[in-house]
């Protein structure tokens, strides 16, 4: 974790006062690791689950507990994290609250729908669009902590060239955290994580529901099926969201995944020796580059 | 990992004099856990590489290196920490020259082929098989840890009553060095590990065989990418002798797997959500419980 003042960091400067929408695993990490600064800004907040902000607050992680809109109207800079859905709805009934020079991001995993739906509000100059490529299998604000970000990669999209000093001050925010921002392009960064993240969320739940045919509980796993399925226990309603938004990008890789699957059942019925050893060699290849 | 006396723990007693044939992962894991107990016993050991042999007495955790003949007569407890296939040959090899009373087990992760060979072999007295559930992607001594087996699950596969006193010293073995040695038969051990460990191992090799064929590179995988894919890393040489020794046992979880993910991708690409969502749903019951 860095603790450098937040002013220190190169590039925006993070603002006085930090708006979350929504206390789950990425906004309740994301101000505990505010707090944890040296010179922590001031975290507005607010939950759909009442005693959530409730222990935000008690924790101290949380000076001004407010509505949604309370949160939009109050900050300088106004993190969305909140399900993909429910952000884009925020999109549209918050885009008259904001601050004037107030910078306006979200957390999700794909970004093409929200950044065209920005476009098209007019949003150009203050919308920038994140994805904290950091989280655990586990949700809510019980599961937050403020290490999160420590090291992860954070995409960052904004819309255009007006958005550069919006995109500044997220960047800001990222580092603040100790995470390391880098810019993309929407389409670009959907279909990378399509490959990257979706592609590995899919079979790890495949594989957590083959072994849910088995008579073996998952108390069974040794320490490599353990990390092979953990991810099978995140939310399914929020991968619902995720896998639709990118179905399209999903193509390619969801056959590629059925097909190395394919090849390698097949050369195992087949006690191939040869054909098993070339798909350990090129997979372990690929995973040690 | 347990600092107990070697001879505190319950049941057997664990030998003075230990033999490792094997300085690999398991084996070198196994001479390091060893040392760092209260009361530690000699440790015999031989590797097929001898640097390997020269760098673990230069680090103190061998007080005598040997041939793998002379660790089969020089102990009272011999441990064959070698790939599947060469603890086959050795036991051949070896069964006249094992000490008077000595016990013999190996780590494989499959037990038919080797316990019918040591009950042909008329070693029911003293062969014990061993599987312990640990292990890392890494291979070889320098990859080695010595609490790689603090809490970790070791099947025990005795041939029979005869053998009893000899599965005692081996779960004493394993009970030193932190690990909860369990029996279980080898044909049950064969379904159970097709199942949670070999099925995890396939689906991380074709995932990582999948984003092969992507334009990315592992850097880019976040922290459950990597997780997902980090068994694809496995050594390519003993995961051939593995899957083809248990491909019998492999046939119901590769059906199971390739049916989970076949209906997974097509839930995508029908954009069905509730399809995606009760996959999502059965995985995270499955992985949670």
């Amino acid at each position: 974790m860095e603790t450098a003042k937040s002013s220190d960091v190169s590039g925006g400067t993070l603002p006085r006062r930090v708006g979350i929408v929504g206390l789950g695993l990425i906004g309740g990490s994301l101000a505990r690791a505010l707090r944890a600064l040296v010179d922590p800004p001031e975290v507005l907040a607010s939950s759909l689950e009442p005693a959530e902000l409730e222990r935000a607050v008690a924790d101290g992680i949380v000076q001004r507990p407010a509505t949604p809109e309370g949160v939009a109207a109050g900050a300088d800079l106004v993190v969305y994290a909140t399900p993909p859905d429910a952000t884009l709805a925020f999109l549209e009934s918050h885009a008259k609250r904001w601050r004037l020079g107030a910078a306006i991001t979200d957390v999700g995993s794909v970004k093409r729908a929200l950044i065209a739906r920005a476009q098209a509000l007019g949003l150009g100059a203050r919308f920038v669009g994140s994805h904290p490529m950091a989280g655990r299998e586990r949700a809510g604000y019980a599961a937050s902590r403020p290490d999160l970000f420590a090291g992860a990669r954070v995409w960052v999209t904004p819309l255009g060239e007006e958005g550069e000093s919006a995109a500044a001050m997220v960047e800001a925010l990222w580092r603040a955290v100790g995470a390391h921002p880098l810019r993309i392009e929407a389409a670009a960064h959907d279909r990378l994580v399509a490959w990257v993240s979706h592609l590995p969320q899919v079979a790890a739940t495949a594989l957590a529901g083959a072994l849910a045919d088995s008579p073996y509980e998952a108390g069974a796993l040794g320490p490599g099926g353990r990390d092979a399925t953990r991810l099978a226990a995140s939310p399914a309603g929020l991968w619902e969201e995720i896998l639709l938004a990118n179905a399209d990008q999903l193509e390619a890789p969801l056959a590629a995944l059925e097909s190395a699957l394919t090849a390698l059942a097949a050369a195992v019925r087949a006690r191939d020796a040869a054909a098993i050893r070339e798909a350990f060699e090129r997979a372990a290849r690929w995973r040690e580059l």
